[in-house]
C-alpha cells in the first residue's frame, strides 16, 4: 500500500525539533502522525483506537514540554505509538509488538524517552510522583506529567496517589485523557471561549470556564457540565473531586483542538506552583471512522485494510481458552442459580461476557479495581453464594492480599477463573502469567489447577463450581485450545488426583498444566532414542496427588515436572513432598522445568516457550541427561 | 482488682436482648460496657483506644440491627472488644490474643456474629457488598453494615468498593467512625437537634443538617462545617464525596450520643432503599482518659493500671530489630543525602518514625497505600534517589503487582525493608509475615536476604544502600533482637554469598534468617548424641551461594534448610538449584524445613513455632532422620 505523504514529520529527528514550529505546523504535524500511525498498525497490528486519540496531547506535549528532560509517563502505555514515532523509533514501527521489535507499551530499556513503563493501569501519577520529589531533591530532572485515562483514574491505586500527591502540593501534572464521552457541541463552543484565554491568569481558567458554561445556551450548557459532572459527579457549585484531593482542575479541554491544547499547556506550564489536573476530552480512534464507530473493536486489532477498515481474521482450529470457559460456565449457571461471575473490567477479554449476555443481574463488572473485587467474591461466597472471579493471572497479582486475607485464611470458596497463564505473546513481559502458581499454592487451603487443554478446562470449570468447601483456582493460557474432543458438560474432578497418559519405565514427565502436549511431543523424541517414558497430567498443584507422584519416583529412574510458569510453582511443590517423604534419597533424578529467572520478550508463545527453554526437545534433553541415557543419543536431540 | 459493676450487662445473653432495652438502659449498658472493656484490656492488653471509641456505636447497632442475620462487618476488627462482650464471648475476653483463646479481630471461626473476619485494613464495604448481593439474589441473610474508620476509608481499596456500591445502588450501610477530630461543640448542638428529628423523613436529615449549620453562631458553624470537610473537603454547598459515588450521606452525628446514634439508625434502617453512608464522630479511648489524651499510645497496649493508666513495661534484653532498622537507616543517611524513607501509615510500628524526626522532608508516610506507596518508590528509584520502603510482609502483599511490574520488570533499585517476618504472636494468622521469601524469589532481577539477628539487620541495611543495580529485599522478624554485639556502623554484604558458622561431617544446616540461632540449639542436641553438624546462615534466598550450596550437599550425608517462611521459599529455591544441577541424584538426604501448610493461629511466638514444628529438636529430629543417624539418638531427642 501506499504511505502517506508526511513532509513536516519527515523532518523531525527529536522532539526538540517541535519547538521550532509554528503551531499551524504542528497541528499539520498531528494530521501527518495521525495518517503515519494507522499506516503503521494496519501493517502490525496493536492498539490503535488509544493511539489516534492522543495524537494531538502527544505532539503537544512533546512541544510544551522539555523531554525527556521531562518526564512524559503514559498510564498503561498502550497509547503511545504516535510518541513512538516522534521519540527516535520511527523506523522500528513496523516491528512493533514482534519478536526482537519495539514493545507495544512504553518501555524504560528501549528510550530516555519512556521515563517511567507500563502495561498494567493506574500507575502513572505514583511514578511522576516519584520523579517530582527527585528533582524537588536536587536530582536532574524535571517536571513529571502523567497521561491517564477515565478507566484507569478509577481505579483505587490512581486515587491514593491522587491523594497523595494533593497533599504534597508538589508541582506536576495530571492529563485526564477522557475518551468516555463525545461531548461535541460544547466543546466546539468551548474550544473558541479557552483559544482567547491563554494570556490570562492560569488561576482564572476555572472560573471562567464555569462563567462560560453558565453563558451557554440551556441544551448545550448541560452538555458541558455533564462534561464537568464526569470526573465531578457533582451537580453543584462545589469543587471537582480532583479539587478535594488538593489538585487544581483545568478543564475540560479538547483534546483533538491545537491551539487550545497547545495554549493551556503553554498557560500551566508557566504558572503551576503545585499539583495540576488538565482534563482533556478525547475520542478513542479520532480520525479514522472505523476506529471511532466501533471503539471497542478497534481497540487492539490486528492487521487491517485502511480503505475499508476490514481486520484480518485470524484462523484458529480450535475455540480460544477463553471462550471454553465463558461457555463452559454460562452452561453450569443454568442449573446452579448461585453461580455468579466478577470481572474487573474486562468482561470480554475474560469471557465473562459470555456469562454476562445470557445473566446480566449475575455478572459482576466491578471496574478496574481487583482489591475489591476479590473481597467482593468473598463476601458473596459467605453470603452462601458461588462466585467466579475470572482475573489474568498477572492482573490477579493487585489482589493478592485480599486472596491471602480474605479468601485463604477465611476459606471461603472463592472460585478464581485464571486466564492468561503462562507466556502470553505480543503483549509481552508484563501480561506474562508466571508467578501465580507460586504465590496461590504456598497459601493454606487453597487448591490448584491447570488445565492440560480445553476439554479439561471444561472439567476444571465444573470442579471449581462443585468445591464448596475451600477456594479454588484454575489456570489456562491464552489463545486457542488444541482441538481436542469436547464434552457436553464437565464432570467434577477428584481434588487432588492426577492422571497417568502413556505408560513407561525409564522417566517420567510429569506436567502441569497447557504444556502437556509440548510433553507428548519430548516423550516421542526420546523414545524415537530408545527410552520408555511415563506422562502423567498433575491437574492439581495442590493438592499433591502424593500416590501418584510417590509411583512415578519409585518406578523411573528420573523425573522431571514440566510447568508453564516460574520457579516455586508446582516444581517446588513437588520437590518438597520428594524430600520431606525422603523420595530424594536414594538414586531418583529429579529437575524442574520452568520459566527461567529472567522475563521474556515478547514474541509468539512458541517462540517465547522456546527462548525459555521450555521446547519438546529441551524438556526430552533434559530428561535423557538427568536419566543418564547416552550421550550420543542426547546430542541428536540438540541437533 | 475490682470488676466494675454491670447489672444490665449481666443480662445480655445475646444481642436480642437489647432489643428489650429501653433507650436509656441501653445508654447505661454502653456505661457498663466501656468500664468491662477498660477492665479486660487491662489484665490482657489490646486494641484499647479503638474499643473504647465504638461503645455506643456498637450497642446501637446491634440494638436496632438484627444479628447476626444481620452482617455487622467491622474492618481491620480491632475495635470489636465490645463486639464481642455482647455476642456471646464475654467469659473469654480474659483470653484475649492469647495462645487458645479469642482473637483480637474479628473471626468467622469464632462466632456466627463474625460474619467476616479481618485485620487489614478496609475490606469491609467490599465484603459488605458481597452480602448484600447474595441477600438480593435469595440467601437467607439480612442487611450488611460496613463500620469502617477514617483512616481506613482512604484507602484505594474502599475507594473501589463505594464505588461499585454506589453505581450498584442497592441497600446497604457504611458506617464511617471518624475519631480524627474532637468536634464537641457543635456536636453537642447538634446532638440536640437532631434528637429532635428522627421522627423526620430521613431524606431531609441531611438538609436539616445544612439548615442547622448555617443557623449556628459563627465560630461554632465553622466548626461544624470542618467536620463535613472532613470527608467531603468541599467548601460550597455541593454533594460530599461520598454522595459522588452514589451513597445517600447522613451525618455527621455524635457518636457517643445513644439517643441520638438509635434515632438516625431506627430512622435510616427503616427508610433506606439505596447505599448509606452514616458519618459518625467519635473520640479514641473515649471515656478513659488516658487513653483520650495519649490516642497513639493507647492505640494498642498492654496491660496496665486502671486506676493510673500506667501500662506494664516489658522488659528487653535487646532493641527491637525495628529500631535497629530505623537506626541504621538514619545512621547511613547520615553521608547519603539520597536515601528517602516510605512508610504506609505504619511510621512507628516500621522505625521510619526514627528517620523521619531526623529527616523529615526524606520521609514519606502515603498513608494506607501500599499499591501507591510501592510504585512512588519505584519512581524515586528512577528519579535517581535511593528509596527504602518499609512495610510489613503481610502488608506487603497489597503492593505485590507493584512490585513485579514497576519495580521487578523494570529492575529499578527499591529497597524493601519487610518487617514482622515470620509469625508474629498475638496478632496471629492474619499478620504472620510467612509468604514474601516464596512471592518475591520467583522475581527475575529481585535481590531476597534475611537477617539472623540484629547485627546481620545493620549489615542487610548497609547492603541495600549499596546495591543499585536492582531491587532488594531483606526480611527480619517482629520484637527483640538476639542481644548480639552491634557494630558502629554497617558493612555491605558481598550479594549472593553465605556464611558457614559451624564446621562439621555429618549433616549441614542450612538456614536463612532469624532461625539460626534454632539452629545452633537443635546443633547441640545433636552432637550430644554423637553427631557433627555444620551451620551455614545463606543470608540470601536470592541469589542463592551456589557454592556454598555446593559444598553442603557434597560434603554431608544431609542437608536440611529451615526458615521462617512458607514452603515455595527458600527452601524451594534451593531444592531447585540442587535438582538442576544434579546434585540430588546422589545419596543426600534432603529436607526443607518451613512453616507447615497451615496457618498458625496467636500464641507466643516461640509457642507458634512449636506449634509450626520448628523447635530446635524438630530441626534436630528432622536431621537426624535424614542422615539416618540411630533411632535410639533420634527418640532421645523426641523425648
Amino acid at each position: 500500500m501506499t504511505r502517506p505523504a508526511t513532509p513536516i514529520l519527515d523532518r523531525i529527528t527529536a522532539p526538540s525539533c517541535l519547538k521550532a514550529l509554528s503551531d499551524v505546523d504542528l497541528s499539520r504535524l498531528a494530521d501527518e502522525l495521525r495518517a503515519e500511525v494507522i499506516a503503521d498498525v494496519s501493517e502490525t497490528g496493536g492498539h490503535l483506537g488509544s493511539s489516534l486519540g492522543v495524537v494531538e496531547l502527544t505532539v503537544a506535549l512533546h512541544a510544551i514540554f522539555d523531554t525527556p528532560r521531562d518526564k512524559l509517563i503514559w498510564d498503561v502505555g498502550h497509547q503511545c505509538y504516535p510518541h513512538k514515532v516522534l521519540t527516535g523509533r520511527r523506523d522500528r514501527m513496523s516491528t512493533l509488538r514482534q519478536e526482537g521489535g519495539i514493545s507495544g507499551f512504553t518501555k524504560r530499556s528501549e528510550s530516555e524517552y519512556d521515563p517511567f513503563g507500563a502495561a498494567h493501569s493506574s500507575t502513572s501519577i505514583s511514578a511522576a510522583l516519584g520523579f517530582t520529589v527527585a528533582r524537588d531533591m536536587g536530582q536532574p530532572t524535571g517536571d513529571a506529567i502523567a497521561v491517564i485515562g477515565d478507566g484507569s483514574i478509577s481505579a483505587g491505586m490512581a486515587y491514593e496517589a491522587l491523594n497523595n500527591a494533593g497533599a504534597e502540593g508538589r508541582r506536576m501534572f495530571v492529563i485526564l485523557n477522557d475518551n468516555e464521552m463525545s461531548i461535541a457541541p460544547p466543546v466546539g463552543a468551548m474550544s473558541k471561549y479557552l483559544s482567547g484565554l491563554y494570556a490570562s491568569p492560569l488561576g482564572n481558567l476555572h472560573s471562567m470556564a464555569e462563567g462560560f458554561e453558565a453563558a451557554l445556551p440551556g441544551p448545550v450548557r448541560d452538555r458541558a457540565r455533564r462534561a464537568r459532572q464526569l470526573v465531578t459527579g457533582a451537580m453543584g457549585t462545589g469543587g471537582t473531586l480532583f479539587e478535594e484531593l488538593g489538585f487544581q482542575y483545568i478543564g475540560p479541554t479538547n483534546g483533538h483542538d491545537m491551539p487550545q491544547l497547545l495554549a493551556v499547556l503553554r498557560a500551566t506550564r508557566t504558572r503551576a506552583t503545585g499539583p495540576v489536573l488538565i482534563h482533556c476530552c478525547t475520542v478513542k480512534g479520532k480520525g479514522y471512522a472505523p476506529a471511532e464507530n466501533a471503539a471497542d473493536k478497534y481497540h487492539g486489532v490486528g492487521s487491517f485494510d485502511v480503505q475499508s477498515g476490514a481486520q484480518a481474521k485470524k484462523r484458529a482450529n480450535a475455540p480460544s481458552y477463553t471462550k471454553v470457559f465463558g461457555d463452559a460456565l454460562t452452561r453450569l449457571a443454568e442449573v446452579d442459580a448461585s453461580i455468579v461471575g466478577i470481572t474487573a473490567a474486562m468482561p470480554s477479554g475474560t469471557g465473562m461476557d459470555i456469562f454476562g449476555k445470557r445473566f446480566p443481574k449475575r455478572m459482576f463488572d466491578v471496574g478496574i479495581a481487583e482489591q475489591h473485587g476479590v473481597t467482593f467474591a468473598a463476601g458473596l461466597a459467605a453470603g452462601g453464594l458461588r462466585p467466579f472471579c475470572a482475573i489474568y493471572s498477572t492482573f490477579l497479582q493487585r489482589g493478592y492480599d485480599q486472596i491471602v486475607h480474605d479468601v485463604a485464611l477465611q476459606n471461603l470458596p472463592v472460585r478464581f477463573a485464571i486466564d492468561r497463564a503462562g507466556l502470553v505473546g505480543a503483549d509481552g513481559a508484563t501480561h506474562a502469567g508466571a508467578f501465580d502458581v507460586g504465590y496461590l499454592s504456598a497459601l493454606p487451603n487453597m487448591t490448584v489447577m491447570a488445565a492440560a487443554d480445553e476439554c479439561e478446562l471444561v472439567h476444571m470449570v465444573a470442579t471449581a463450581a462443585a468445591h464448596d468447601s475451600g477456594p479454588i483456582a484454575f489456570r489456562y493460557p491464552r489463545g486457542a485450545g488444541e482441538g481436542v474432543p469436547m464434552p457436553e458438560i464437565g464432570t467434577a474432578l477428584e481434588i487432588g488426583r492426577g492422571r497417568v497418559v502413556r505408560e513407561g519405565s525409564d522417566v517420567a514427565l510429569l506436567s502441569f498444566g497447557a504444556h502437556l502436549g509440548e510433553c507428548y511431543k519430548a516423550a516421542d523424541l526420546m523414545e524415537a532414542h530408545g527410552a520408555s517414558v511415563t506422562i502423567a497430567d498433575a491437574r492439581f498443584a495442590k493438592p499433591l496427588d502424593h500416590d501418584l507422584i510417590r509411583q512415578l519416583a519409585r518406578n523411573h529412574r528420573a523425573l522431571i515436572t514440566v510447568e508453564q510458569g516460574a520457579q516455586g510453582g508446582f516444581g517446588a511443590m513437588v520437590l518438597h513432598y520428594l524430600a520431606g517423604e525422603g523420595l530424594l534419597d536414594g538414586h531418583l533424578a529429579v529437575r524442574t522445568m520452568t520459566l527461567p529467572d529472567r522475563f521474556i520478550d515478547q514474541a509468539a508463545p512458541d517462540a517465547m516457550y522456546a527462548d525459555a527453554g521450555l521446547t519438546a526437545t529441551d524438556i526430552a534433553a533434559t530428561a535423557m541427561q538427568a536419566a543418564r541415557i547416552g550421550l550420543s543419543a542426547r546430542e541428536g536431540l540438540r541437533g
